[in-house]
């Protein structure tokens, strides 16, 4: 039997991984053991999360060990089984990494059926980069009809599965993406109702032209100058799914690392993404809704004694000015107040 | 009857307002015409949000325009009634400004009940700084029993009514403040469980040590350094309810506008606030609950032929770098595919 093939990871890049990170070499074919499987890689999947796994840092997931394989989804072939429940020829979604063979127990493998979809869909539109379009889209987008959505890395694996899905929402869909071609292909094939070249040189003045009623949501894949360009056009409650931050993927400290190197909004968003945070801008009077609720939870605590509050009465209307400066500069103690007249709750003092 | 008083915006303040933007005068006694009410302030309430009014550009709320009396929440009494359903001596929740009198056709006033509470309340613990700290914290940071919760501004308004609910609720308790009788107020006083004065040289340090399992809410109240300090702590799937970046509210540019002047990180934020937008991170293997929808669901859009995709297919594990780099550069086309061996569901070549 010819020897097997597996690519590892030698060391941590410090910007594009290459040869001297990832080296290719030569393995022999393992045997199964009892209760194992052995699988034949038929595709692998390649994907812009692998690049964090190559960081030594703590990310949301593992880093990938020096001296060890790449990690991967793949689409494997069953060679030889002594597991119950496979058979030789089996076709089977697994996570074997960059390697043509692999010994499997079972555990994490999903059965193929090549007649109900091609096997390659099962690493994209029916795989994780699909879920990942469906479900940051439809879950965290929360795309109503007639909004606009706009896609970054709109031709990509995930993107081309977010517009379309958003059409059949009924959003007006606007992509972005890197290259003539892949805006003519979203647009005239996958049926976008604009996109835009990022690299062009009026590229944020193109983008508020397809945006003419600003952004609703803004599924984010890339970072960096095209979401400065996106975020002055969201309009009001906004939605952005923190999805992808590809252009920083080659940055360690802005692709999961908190120390140094990146800008501070890069490592934010960097650990929005990495610890699924939740950012959520509000204001009171938007919620009007709750002030029932409100005032009966929180007259309830008054009374009990369960609330108590600091009040900072200032006396004159004349003193508000200064009164509102030491606000700002933190000299007030507690809930700020101008007395401006007389209190008739109050015993005459 | 004496001559009441007013305040009005007269210039845009470009850092700290003073008196050559704010200017007292003298204003005779309006008298209420048919269907009206002459309302007397009792107490102005002065908040931090009155500083994004003075600022001309468009926030999520109008600027105050100049010449015009600042407005603000206020508890009046009502002098003379010429509105059925008020009478003279009511005491009433109003929005009228910092002036001394003004008239009302009775919209948006709410009757105060002085036996219930005393009548500062409503501009504080029962008013809008308590309603923004009941809705921010638990309907945008939703804290559970045992979380650790973060609130800046502790002292204030706000933080104060936010650290409290939070403790009602179960949550571990943190509050910064700047000032060592803020913190010692809200630990003591309050019942927080811990309290860390910003200004102090280990203030990182120190906050870390406070939060020893990380952060699961942040309530903003602050920005600056406040957060950069918060931001590393988040735990997984923390949540950062956007209240208010005070240190910033003298910058016109970060407290509303887009253009200049601010930190991209202090734009994104200033945004995330003005406009309420939610920035959410997230990861797809977290996702797991909803791949039976999704596959339903994809897989029917895939069959009908509503959904189309392309990938970009290389051939053979030695490709598999070279087509990595490709990936993170943008050089693909769909979704990216390494064929590793011989795919048995295609006829041979």
């Amino acid at each position: 039997m010819s020897d097997g093939k597996r690519i590892l990871l030698t060391a941590h890049p410090d910007g594009m991984p290459d040869e001297t990170h990832l080296r290719l070499e030569s393995m022999p074919i393992p045997q199964p053991g009892s209760g194992e499987v052995l699988l034949r890689t038929v595709y692998l999947s390649l994907d812009p999360y692998m690049r964090g796994r190559m960081n030594p840092g703590k990310s949301y997931a593992q880093p990938v060990e020096l001296g060890a394989p790449m990690v991967g989804g793949t689409v494997c072939e069953v060679m030889e089984s002594h597991r119950d429940g496979f058979a030789e020829g089996d076709l089977v979604l697994a996570a074997t990494g960059w390697q043509t063979h692999a010994l499997s127990d079972g555990s994490g493998l999903r059965k193929l059926d090549p007649k109900a979809a091609p096997i390659t869909t099962a690493l994209g539109v029916m795989g994780m980069p699909g879920l990942t379009a469906y479900v940051g889209l439809f879950d965290h987008g929360r795309p109503q009809p007639g909004e606009t959505v706009v896609v970054s890395a709109a031709a990509g694996a995930v993107g081309q599965v977010v517009g379309q899905i958003a059409k059949l929402k009924g959003c007006r869909v606007v992509g972005i993406a890197g290259a003539a071609d892949k805006c003519a292909y979203v647009v005239e094939e996958l049926g976008f109702d604009a996109a835009v070249n990022y690299r062009a040189s009026d590229f944020a003045e193109q983008l508020a032209k397809a945006c003419a009623e600003g952004v609703d949501v803004y599924f984010e894949n890339v970072g960096g100058a095209v979401f400065d360009a996106v975020l002055p056009l969201m309009n009001d409650f906004g939605r952005i799914p923190v999805c992808g931050r590809i252009a920083h993927y080659n940055n360690a400290a802005a692709s999961g690392g908190v120390e140094g190197g990146a800008s501070p909004l890069v490592r934010t968003m960097g650990l929005v993404l990495v610890r699924r945070l939740t950012l959520r801008g509000f204001i009171v009077s938007d919620h009007a809704d709750r002030l029932d609720d409100f005032l009966r939870d929180m007259g309830g605590w008054l009374r009990s004694g369960q609330l108590r509050y600091r009040e900072d009465l200032v006396q004159g209307l004349d003193s508000a000015i200064d009164a509102f400066q030491g606000l700002l500069e933190g000299r007030n103690r507690g809930k700020l107040l101008v007395q401006v007249g007389a209190d008739p709750t109050l015993p005459p003092t």
